[in-house]
């Protein structure tokens, strides 16, 4: 049975097909996030340093770090993105345990990462181009770290599973030349919007099982593409994850985090409140408002699509009598209640060089 | 591809290997309902006109219909269940006009279903036990209706899953010396409770698997089973049942609504309110009590299982480009808005007697 280790100092995470589903929290990813492209810039780590606790509360097994800020002052990506990714690292590392997924499309910032992270940590990512097939491997096999293998080529993404497969299959022959093992691979198939695309799941799924069985290779996707531009992604997510997990799929890099409260549903809902006659004292703060009226939470807590991953555990055996289950139903921890710990000067795992 | 068709008199429901899910609504079941079974003696039919109601809107295919009551008055459900039976489809029928399926243990009760039934109902059940199968295919050839096969037989349900798919290949065969098709046959594989036998989802994956591609038969079950005992049952049947359908299930015996809010939940959310200074006036009704406070819906509504199988329809193809999606997700109908026809003395489709 196929299992990938990604190791922090001190803790390890297995990817593997009799393991539970492991979870790549996604969030500290300035791509798309104006807010905190910005911070980043400005050297403010506050939401990166809140992302990186939240996740790890919210049950994220691995933390993805991507720091892809296009400077404003310096646009050259292979210049500032190095730098940034070492300071990112080190910073999440002080302050939580689990280990992380160096995320870069600069070959640059892939070795800063590879070289600021404790342990074994997963490379994001190698695809089929030529380019970067030459690029990435070296250094799987330099630092003997495992790395997600995205199915496209120099011909980009193909909308033919079978061409997807096979650009998988080219990435784990090629890194067997450099003595990188299957078990090393976690590819991600890539996810197509089902909006846009009617049979996007049914070829996640299919290629999700190709792929365990034919190359006994670990599985990965960006799993709320599935709901690109569609009402209600939620509701899609939750049931495409405990497919794709029925499929054999392994791993997501994905928010574990539900999402807040919107300030116009908020509004929406007092409106409808002080209509049917219900006062509502000035002082009342955000967190007491959201919870008694049944919003949700402010701070942050696990999305349900972690309640999914939970209940698919449960389902495929690996969470033998629910005992994990029934914890996660239990009433949240208190802040505090969590230990989150990873303090500097630990003891712990050292990455072996490969031979 | 295997189809199943199950007719009213003007509606036809497709339990098939590439349609929709087919959701079997349970709810007209005194089994565990004392309420119901009491009214039922009563010949009160006013929860039954509810519940048939209620499910249609909430998006069943088809109406299970037991009438299982063990009367006070006369504890033979021999006697008392046929009539029983006759009068609730007749109620049904003259009330909504989805298909139904005739469920009980009592043979007299499921022929007097059969009888009172317009169209082609689903039968509910054969079993591999020898007086049942002697008993019950004869009128499933003879009403030319389909028949749910439950794969446990004289020895009892096996825990094997290798036993129980060859009870439900003795029934299909069973079947066929009777020159009924396995197209006619619907097999429950049998759902265990996940909290007692931890392989209970694996089991059922790969039973549906195997039923799918060995014996070519379309499969249903009593999906809440699988969460029996367990905390936040819908937390699991939600990932339970996109992972049933993922492996090729193709119908289920559920409850299509969402549970009604218990007032325990109601009271503690009131006192939470008052301690927060919040103010509610005395006249305010439950409903918008309910609404206003995010505890859900006092009127029936889809339950969040309706959401998991309307996104694993559109996850499997079976829903291309989300039209349905879209529109399940879009604010719900007001009462009255949704048609619920049957009136009788339409013209519609009779069942034909096999050759």
């Amino acid at each position: 049975m196929t299992r990938t280790i990604v190791e922090s100092k001190t803790k390890t995470a297995i990817i593997g097909f009799d393991e539970p589903f492991c979870v790549i929290g996604e969030r500290i990813n300035p791509t798309g996030r104006r807010k905190l492209a910005a911070e980043l810039e400005a050297e403010n780590f506050s939401t990166v340093e809140s992302d990186a606790i939240d996740q790890v509360k919210a049950g994220a097994n691995i933390l993805d770090i991507n720091a892809g800020v296009v400077y404003n002052s310096n646009p050259d990506p292979n210049i500032t993105e190095p730098p940034l990714m070492t300071k990112i690292i080190n910073l999440v590392q002080n302050l939580v345990d689990i280990p992380l997924c160096i995320d870069s499309s600069v070959p640059g910032a892939l070795e800063a990462g590879l070289e600021a992270s404790n342990g074994r940590p997963l490379l994001n990512s190698v695809t089929g181009e030529e380019e970067r097939l030459e690029l990435v491997l070296p250094l799987v096999k330099k630092y003997n770290v495992p790395v997600v293998a995205i199915s496209n080529d120099d011909t980009g993404i193909s909308e033919d599973p079978d061409v997807r497969f096979l650009v998988a299959r080219k990435i784990v022959e090629r890194a067997a030349d450099f003595g990188i093992p299957a078990n090393d691979i976690v590819v991600d198939p890539l996810v197509m919007p089902i909006g846009a695309m009617a049979t996007a799941g049914k070829q996640v799924f299919s290629l999700v099982r190709r792929l365990r069985e034919e190359l006994y290779v670990n599985t990965t996707c960006g799993a709320s593409n599935i709901s690109f531009g569609l009402p209600n992604r939620h509701g899609i997510n939750n049931a495409f994850i405990p497919m794709a997990i029925g499929a054999g799929m392994t791993s997501a890099i994905m928010n574990p985090l539900a999402l807040p409260v919107k300030q116009t549903e908020k509004d929406a809902r007092k409106k409808e409140a002080l209509e049917a006659g219900i006062k509502i004292p000035e002082s009342i703060d955000d967190e007491t408002f959201c919870r008694i009226f049944g919003l949700g939470f402010t701070r942050s807590r696990p999305g349900k699509e972690m309640e999914a991953i939970r209940a698919a555990n449960f389902l495929t055996n690996n969470d033998p009598h629910g005992g994990k289950w029934i914890k996660f139903n239990k009433p949240v921890a208190k802040p505090g209640e969590l230990e989150l710990s990873g303090r500097p000067g630990r003891a712990g795992g050292r990455r072996r060089r490969r031979a």
